[in-house]
């Protein structure tokens, strides 16, 4: 039987709070009957909406506080305003054992922030990278840095790798994930010095993961690895571009389905692959990115997902918890920060 | 009338050679009657394909030269070896002013090296960049660097967007394109430094386009503006990744269509919007992106272009010699250069 986990929520976060948070803890509470929830922020919009799920106010506590991070708040305001902050003390439940993990629907940035603050990073990594699930035609491959930070060294890069690995392992039960590094592919250039200085690092090293080589944009869609590593300009611009051309996708066949009275028709015929279509498409299922290389479980989930979103990102955090992923990452990054030492020391 | 246009085309680049490049400037020679060729390659090759089109072989020189430049060859060596190769002489063609431009499906790489060396770049000029037209669901824009180099500087991205305005007002004929530069949205980090001080830039100068500010990547399908700037790694990287999802998207509808019987019926009934659909997504269309920056015109086909893909670069090509875009560009950089050049002795 699964432990009986504690999940942290900044019930404020995103576009619509408590709305969201409380229905999508009760879909992760029908998964998941033994867990239990600390709910932070204002008590008067939480509790009418705990009231309609019995069974979850049963295994939910509210910690009211009137502080909130708003959207548009910046990171370094946030920090600074923020201390007591609906999304400041989910996060710092973690910091103090009290949750196993934590998940905001609020402003990346301070989430971002505020996580780093709290959590502190772990030993040996110099920045957190923020990582997310990225549909493929096989299954869902994990991307990052998606912008934590800009620009990445051969070392922070490679740590990306590893911290990449692990969160498929957790969540994907992968043992041995395939791993890839992005870059471009026009012939001698190959890519920035960091990248391919980190190609050669993890093409040298015995690793545990399986250590694929590069691989270009083109290639993330057709799930080519289970782990993508970019730094984060790049792989936030990739994400963002991929999002972009799905919606514009989505228009086209749209109008090329309502164009006419018969393709209406034949829209109506095929609606069961349009429906699997539409769920295969649906950014809910991906939803939840966590920040990796800190001390604690902290989950970014979509402002502007619903019930069913975010209780998709509650699950990422429930999947890292129970694969105990900081204590074997920990062990893993030292044995890797000890071999990359050595390569260095052989270097000089 | 139009001024009667020589064109020099790299007969053997590409997958298909002479058997996509001859037919795919017969297509050209439809379009404008009275331009002519020069068709650099091997003559025992070229020359049965030209002999099913008359009119072309009328309009065309064949000037032999057994040297190929491979796809796999990497661009020093081509440059090295390969000099008097088809590649070469088409674009030494542009230099001594035999023709009005170039047009190669062959390696990238070494075309923009060899364009690079023989051409020069423009006055004021430290790189040249790689632009492509991006399919949007408005008109079409024009994302560049997509990888000629990586990493820019402040200036460079500011030429980069001169270019690309010129390249906008030649193709498309728009006199004040819309310009925007890709950057990322988290809050604070708000992009690297080169980014935001080539914003402060384009943002105080009098220009001849209209500076849009920052543009993210799910921002360049919806056509937000005519013109992306970006350096060319994550260019390329947001290049790729966008032709993969869209490749993706393909895959999940053509699988929607096909999962019964009742939607492949729909979808017959449907296949007038489908056939658009399909057309609307065929990069064949938009064929065709120039090194800009560079003392003349030499464009880059995709090398697993058909021969229409193949007369939709020459289209490209041709625009921008109507347009006259060297004299204008040149005189607008020069411009630009003398604003910058002033704006930073005022820092100083």
């Amino acid at each position: 039987m699964a432990a009986p986990r504690t999940i942290s929520l900044d019930a404020m976060g995103g576009d619509h709070g408590p709305a969201i948070v409380v229905p999508g803890a009760a879909l992760a509470l029908e998964r998941h009957p033994n867990v239990q929830f600390l709910l932070f922020g204002n008590e008067a919009r939480i509790a009418p909406c705990l009231a309609d799920y019995p069974a979850l106010a049963e295994r939910s506590r509210i910690i009211h506080t009137d502080i909130v991070v708003e959207m548009q708040d910046k990171p370094s305001q946030a920090v600074r305003r923020g201390r007591g902050s609906s999304m400041w003390l989910s996060i710092e439940a973690v910091q103090k054992g009290e949750a196993d993990f934590a998940v905001s629907a609020g402003n990346t940035g301070a989430l971002m922030a505020m996580a780093k603050l709290v959590l502190k990073t772990m030993p040996g990594i110099e920045r957190p990278a923020i990582a997310g699930q990225w549909p493929t035609i096989a299954r869902p491959s994990i991307v990052l840095d998606l912008g934590a930070n800009i620009g990445a060294t051969a070392r922070q890069l490679a740590d990306f790798a590893m911290m990449g690995a692990a969160m498929a392992r957790a969540i994907f039960h992968i043992e041995r994930p395939r791993v890839g590094l992005l870059n471009i592919g026009v012939e001698e250039i190959k890519g920035i010095e960091e990248v391919r200085q980190a190609h050669a690092w993890l093409k040298e090293n015995d690793l545990p993961f399986t250590y694929h080589g590069f691989v270009e944009g083109d290639q993330i869609g057709q799930g080519v690895v289970d782990v993508v590593v970019v730094e984060g300009y790049a792989g936030n611009i990739a994400l963002k571009t991929a999002e972009g051309t799905a919606k514009q996708m989505a228009t086209y066949v749209r109008e090329a389905l309502t164009s006419s009275f018969a393709a209406r028709i034949g829209a109506l015929l095929a609606r069961g692959g349009l429906l699997a279509l539409k769920e295969r498409m649906d950014p809910r299922r991906l939803n939840g990115g966590p920040f990796l290389g800190l001390n604690g479980i902290a989950i970014k989930s979509h402002g502007g997902t619903d019930a069913f979103g975010f209780s998709k990102a509650i699950e990422v955090g429930y999947n890292m918890a129970e694969s105990d992923i900081l204590a074997r990452l920990a062990a893993d990054l030292e044995a890797l920060h000890g071999k990359l030492g050595k390569a260095q020391q052989v270097q000089e």
